[in-house]
């Protein structure tokens, strides 16, 4: 009960911080120098919705926007401060920011203890110390706080996206949190909010992690760590929030343990513990992202069976071994359900098996609307993969003398094709588009696969550029929701 | 020899096959259609140099050209022939090629032993036995010979590059053989030849790898293979070959084996022989390809140390965690080393302990060639890697007013720098340009990226998309290096 009430009072400061209603830039150059111009430069085009204030010592204007010479001369209630002063002014402008009854700030400012200097060292514990009067700090040495729904942003952040989705990102280190921040804008992963906290002086990965564990915006978390704080404590709130959320885990720093043997040692203990906590464990920054849109577009279930199709590459040959890679078989189809299938595929040279190898990358909407419906219907599968080689279609294209090969390219028809097999199966459709040609006289095939990409996630259809990637992801939800049931089993 | 004479003979059969001054395309339809007309044009806009000759039955003509009723017609030495007629013409197709003389064909066609049917089983022995009678073969049911250096080409493969180079790829899987060729196009993997051999009723992997191994034009084996006719005589041929020149292996079709647990042993046992014979092992199309490239560009031998510089983003936060997966540590510099370095560096926010990483995405070719110039000075450096988040001035670009963002994009500067930081520390120097925004309104910077591959690749530094990516291959190159020193100095 008074766990509860803390964790309400806590939620309010919170959410003064990710929604704030007025945020102060303190630390903007009037001439547009520096961190503080920036993010009020983002934040502007963001379009925050707040009331947006600035600070200068000197005063001045920025942008036709008059400056403030200090936060206690401005009149409104302040929610959240954004601090990019020099390290050595950051003590006093944070305590002024306490004074005024601000709930939290972020510190964008290098210059603390990653310099691994007495001085800096210092600055950052005067900033815990006067966080702990009151003030909750993301930071320093940071990148900020993106939350798409209020519309604050890391810097640099001016063009992420302002739709709201269902992932958490926390990262220890902010160029990550830009880098994920930018995937996630195309690759369809959509953020409740993403927090780069830099030397974590104050908040940092084990109380964030309890907030998102609790955080009704947030579906999936996902986080990149070095260090941590205190590894025990962490683990026991990574296990409470891995048995309600998939917590997606990038650990760094493993190499920095000294030597290559202490380092491997290292890895294995984390590794173990990690799994043991129910963490989904990944290896880099992009199979985090696509790990992330897995677990935002999938039902969390067992995925077992998988179906895959395509045709004129190499990607069907191979697909056995990569679903074996990552805990998935594809089931050879019974032979009348083959018969079935290959009625639509030219003969000779398709296969029907699993996988469905149509002879050449021509086979159309109608050719997989039949596959996947009759392969839907096979008990063993429980997700069906279409892999396509759209950039076959510009050979049509320029043997037909058409400006753009999106004319004759017919992804609308295979999105639809797809949606309409995953109502009726009630069985997860993916696309893999993988894009083999990337030369300079080619930048009219990406286009269209982005394009594509984006009429699939309307649908809601995940979209990888390789197979490998989309089984890998596959997997991991897969092996979450294993572990989940093996867990609510044995209680 | 004995020995050699029979080697001398068959690299007189390959050479015609593989350099034919003139060629007899059979099974040209004069409307167009199918595999025949496919090549023939192909061939034609390649710019195939050889005699190209067409043959339908029916007689006719095709896009000017004249077609034979049949390979007799023709006056002239037919040193190879593609068969693309229906699979049950494929056996008397074949001898009339065998009477002619012709040295070797490769046969298109489908509907062989693939088929599972006992038809097809029985047209695969015909052209077996045919072929042993004198007629090298290359499938069926196959893609074919691509050759840069005389202009053969796979179907499809009209726009397959001219350019010859050091790479050799062998491969049961037509639809990786064009992948690949596609790949390698723009990521600068240059090719000998391709062979695509499909069933492999007569050339198949042991055969062709060994004939790679002798193959002056070819520096560098890759493969995909599934099955293998005979192991041990495999496993014998690679183990010599891999004496004297990388051979990259894919293993496909383990996940066939049946069960999951037989697939598994299979999987164990093959990787075991193939580790044993001294091949490069690697998971997939992608790391075939970039494991190519770098056996392409960087001498062989032992990489241990590298150093990595960037900015801006997190690549450099997880280097040491990715080097140690793939063999590689990340040496910290001393402190006078450090302090040299950051010198250049902006400050606060950058660290120069290796890896180097500067505040922010802009800092220019000037400081990055200081970095490499004392980086390389390091004695425990074997390879610099240079990491560029390019995409970030596109935000310079745009609040400049520019049009295109090449304009302000220093990749020229910066590959000069890394050339001269090469030939000063006789050390390779490698480039990674990961693209984190492929949104549909971010075309401009794909393009820049691409611009600048090719701007590297001219220096022949090789590109990666991607820090792991890039480290993995040079794993490869070094282990392989490994292999070799232990084995001389066993003998």
């Amino acid at each position: 009960m008074e766990n509860r009430l803390v964790h309400h009072d806590k939620d309010r400061t919170f959410d003064r911080i990710f929604h704030p209603r007025s945020v102060a830039v303190i630390g903007v150059s009037a001439q547009g120098n520096g961190f503080g111009s920036g993010i009020l430069d983002a934040l502007s085009a963001i379009g925050f919705g707040g009331h947006l204030h600035g600070v200068n010592p000197k005063g001045g204007e920025y942008r036709g926007r008059t400056l403030h010479r200090s936060i206690s001369d401005i009149q409104d209630t302040i929610d959240f401060a954004i601090i990019a002063v020099p390290a050595h002014q950051v003590p006093d402008t944070l305590a002024d920011c306490l004074k005024r009854g601000v709930a939290g700030a972020e510190i964008l400012s290098a210059g603390f203890s990653e310099t691994d200097t007495s001085e800096g060292t210092a600055l950052e514990r005067q900033v815990k110390e006067i966080a702990g009067r009151g003030i909750r700090v993301v930071g320093p040495n940071c990148f900020g706080i993106y939350c798409p729904r209020s519309g604050l942003t890391l810097l640099p952040g001016p063009d992420l996206s302002r739709i709201s989705g269902p992932v958490a990102f926390l990262s220890q280190s902010g160029g990550m949190s830009v880098d994920f921040a930018h995937i996630g804008n195309w690759m369809g992963v959509r953020f409740s909010k993403v927090i780069s906290f830099g030397n974590g002086a104050d908040l940092r990965e084990t109380e964030l992690l309890e907030y998102l564990g609790r955080d009704p915006e947030t579906r999936v978390v996902a986080m990149y760590m070095e260090g941590v704080e205190d590894g025990s404590e962490f683990l026991q709130v990574l296990k409470d929030v891995a048995s309600r959320k998939p917590v997606i885990v990038l650990k760094g720093g493993l190499s920095e343990a000294g030597s290559r043997m202490v380092a491997s040692h290292t890895r294995v203990i984390w590794e173990s513990a990690l799994r043991q906590a129910g963490a989904v464990q990944v290896g880099d920054l992009w199979e985090l992202a696509q790990t992330s849109l897995a677990f935002s577009l999938l039902p969390v279930r067992e995925y077992r069976g998988i179906s895959v199709a395509g045709g004129g590459g190499a990607l069907g040959v191979s697909a056995g071994d990569l679903a074996e890679r990552h805990g998935l078989v594809l089931p050879a189809f019974e032979k009348s359900l083959s018969e079935k299938i290959l009625e639509v595929l030219p003969k000779p040279g398709s296969s029907a098996k699993n996988p469905v190898d149509a002879a050449n990358p021509f086979v159309g909407p109608d050719a997989f609307r039949h596959v996947f419906s009759h392969a839907g219907t096979d008990p063993r599968i429980d997700v069906q993969v279409l892999i396509q080689l759209l950039h076959h279609y510009k050979a049509i294209a320029m043997s037909l003398g058409l400006d753009s090969l999106r004319q004759i390219t017919p992804y609308v028809q295979l999105a639809q094709a797809m949606h309409d097999a995953r109502e009726a199966a009630g069985k997860p459709v993916i696309m893999v588009m993988p894009d083999f040609k990337q030369g300079k006289e080619s930048l009219d095939i990406e286009e269209m696969i982005r394009d594509a990409r984006q009429v699939f996630l309307e649908k809601n259809i995940p979209v990888f550029s390789d197979l490998g990637d989309a089984l890998c992801a596959i997997g991991h939800v897969s092996t979450y929701a294993s572990r989940l049931r093996s867990r609510g089993l044995s209680q």
